[in-house]
């Protein structure tokens, strides 16, 4: 954590690097804004501004005064910015010429460069937020559909510190139950020892629930491969295009980069989902196809979670048995609007009029949730590894706390058994850190953030 | 202008689409903060809040109170934001899923989304700008150097618009005493009218200063385009990334989509430069030079503002003479490091060692600006078409009405070309404007501006 140095005064372009009416630049540090003096020219005098203020200012090179832009520069005194120290933001206009001059200026002045994460570590280190909060802000970042998003406001906004904090007090009761007994006695446990044990399983339980929503949480995060695959006339190009006109492309297709498939991201059902059209295959000639195609193809298949065989209504000719046996097959008859034929364990669909594609989308939900506990949006689910490991490690050491307990072993393994739990729990949070752990969480971040 | 209906509450992101740490959505329009109120959820009364404050909220959704984001939301009152009017800036997280949500609040609020330009227009229509400052703001923002943009920034920041009105200071005197002798004098104009002649001279002299300046304010803005060629042994390619390392490349080198030249934007001196390294050719084999290669390599060298000739010092084949012949050609001799020789006509150069590069540099930069007034870059420079056009008819027009005078010609006519000057000094800062003009200007500026 060598270069996270919290004295520095740091800065970054928190917007995307790309031409835009507007960026913003922001800066934290104690004395940032002593720092940015030189360079501003202000009706105010920018030391002396409220916290939480906006105030148009130019801004100029400090070394030969010209203008390096028109800003609205809004200062954040001590405990009041995202940080929780002195900051402000630069709102610049959004040219990438503007963008560098007002990041060389801060530079100049001798501002540093933050590092990934940099903002929220420092938010974190001013108790600002937990590590779970801060974690849920690249996580909300990086949501790709609705119900990811609400699920990473959740954390964001402190329900999975609180569920934490919860279960956390019920530990720190138990363990103070067995220091007492420790302390007082120097019998073995027997069974009248007064222990709250139905309490210890409610722990267990919750550790454990917060702990198996990860599958939830990674499948809403990061989504699902679907595969479009069957014949070339059963109109896999017009289903793919449905799909990203029903559920709100988050980006455009694209062409593989070797025209052998297109893919595109859309959600399907609050999931998102890459979907792989490989109608592209077409386009190779007979020899690149036995060669490459087949090849990719595999691959692309091997790795999807569902791959919808799609089978032309009007025109349809046994398919591949190995493809209808694979477990992740959803078998689709489409332009049923043509020839309306019912199909053992197909889906009827017409993509022209639209009807059947609600009954595939819960085909699809239904496959990808089938093992999963999916209650709401609102549920309390965590999507992150760290978190799943801190909360395996401390529902493990709970159970063999109870185990301890069950076999009448000394107190001590007991108590080494809850020390641990708790100790996994402040890792959690952030209660206790390393500078190891907090390096690999915040490295991870987007710069600005 | 009707799509830009100044009642309409307006928003758009302002920042890029493309994930990062924090974009900003804009809005803008008489109750749009009352209008907001539903979806927000604060310690404060956000109608209450003071202009110019910034505060962190809530964002749901008004239909069904789901969180949208966590946000930070700063307000202006009436005549104190960009606009001029009641707005607000949402500061979000900057994922794509979040962004997506913010935009979808605000539209569900019943918020238009904003055209291009929108928001400048309306602070132009409630006269926190003319129009020169304007368009200076999109000028600013697709500034690609640092030259450029303080040329620009200067015009924002009201230079030109002064000037202007200061030459249309002289222009309404010159008017009113025309005036004057049109209304208590029946006689025809002699060599006793009493007009300072001089001033009139002063005027057009000053109109035709800034209407020359558009070469200079083009170079700046729009940039030269400069092609490397010569044999392939000579170095092209590390002449082409030793410009982006030395000269701050704004956009890296990217293949052409043909892959038939390497392309890259940097500045030289101040001048933005797109820099083609045509060693792509290579890759072609002879049959495609033959048919496509020498075509698009001729097409290239056509629309290049300079083509610099690059020879290998230690291996010398005498170059093709229609190059050198071409007034746009720099010859260098590149690896003069190996072998130290000199060649008439030739620029010494080595890529390995930078010696050379100094005086490569000065060559372009004279080359580009033999032909125009280069004072620096603090001087009055326009870039805007537009503004050339009306700059050009007011100074025609005093012209005319000049010669009017030197042919005691009747004073209606002189009277009719200062009028004719006055609106096109008018039309220039938008005091005089009609809805096609202000389309035109504010449809080619990007949304959220």
């Amino acid at each position: 954590m060598d270069s996270y140095n919290t004295e520095d005064v740091i800065y970054a372009l928190a917007t995307a690097w790309a031409k835009s009416a507007i960026a913003v630049v922001r800066a934290s540090g104690t004395g940032c804004i002593e720092r940015l003096c030189p360079a501003v020219r202000s009706r105010h005098d920018i030391r002396k501004l409220a916290s939480n203020t906006a105030h148009y200012c130019n801004l100029v090179d400090p070394a030969d005064g010209k203008p390096v832009d028109d800003i609205v520069l809004t200062v954040y005194r001590d405990g009041h910015g995202y940080t929780g120290e002195e900051a402000f933001e630069i709102s610049c206009h959004g040219g990438l010429q503007v963008v560098r001059a007002v990041l060389g200026t801060l530079s100049a002045l001798g501002f540093r460069q933050a590092l990934p994460g940099e903002f929220t570590l420092r938010a974190f280190l001013h108790g600002k937020m937990d590590l779970t909060r801060a974690e849920a802000v690249d996580e909300l970042v990086k949501a790709q559909g609705r119900t990811g998003q609400i699920m990473a406001l959740n954390r964001l906004n402190g329900a999975l510190f609180r569920q934490i904090d919860k279960i956390k007090d019920i530990v720190l009761d138990m363990m103070s139950i067995v220091e007492v007994q420790l302390d007082y006695s120097d019998d073995e446990i027997g069974e009248n020892l007064d222990f709250p044990r139905e309490r210890l399983d409610e722990a267990v339980r919750g550790l454990e629930k917060l702990r198996d929503s990860y599958s939830t949480g990674r499948l809403f995060s990061q989504g699902a491969r679907i595969v479009l695959a069957g014949p070339s006339n059963a109109g896999k190009s017009s289903l793919f295009n449905y799909f990203l006109k029903e559920e709100r492309a988050i980006v455009s297709p694209q062409k593989g980069t070797t025209r052998d498939f297109i893919e595109a991201m859309c959600t399907v059902r609050g999931i998102p989902v890459r979907l792989y059209d490989t109608a592209g295959f077409r386009e190779l000639s007979e020899s690149e196809i036995e060669e490459e195609g087949i090849r990719r193809s595999r691959s692309l298949m091997d790795s999807a979670d569902i791959v919808i065989y799609l089978a032309d209504s009007s025109d349809f000719t046994d398919p591949d048995p190995k493809v209808l046996s694979d477990p992740r097959c959803i078998a689709v008859l489409n332009k049923t609007d043509l020839v309306d034929r019912e199909l053992e364990g197909f889906i009827k669909l017409s993509v022209t009029t639209g009807q059947g594609f609600d009954v595939l989308c819960d085909a699809i939900y239904g496959r990808l949730t089938s093992d999963l506990e999916v209650s709401d949006d609102s549920a309390l689910v965590i999507e992150n590894t760290r978190q799943k490991e801190n909360l395996e490690r401390a529902s493990s050491a709970l159970r063999r706390a109870s185990d301890a307990l069950d076999a009448g072993l000394p107190l001590d393994i007991v108590s080494m058994e809850i020390q641990e739990a708790l100790e996994a729990l402040g890792e959690l949070t952030g209660e206790v850190t390393t500078d190891d752990i907090l390096e690999r969480i915040f490295g991870s971040f987007c710069v600005g953030k």
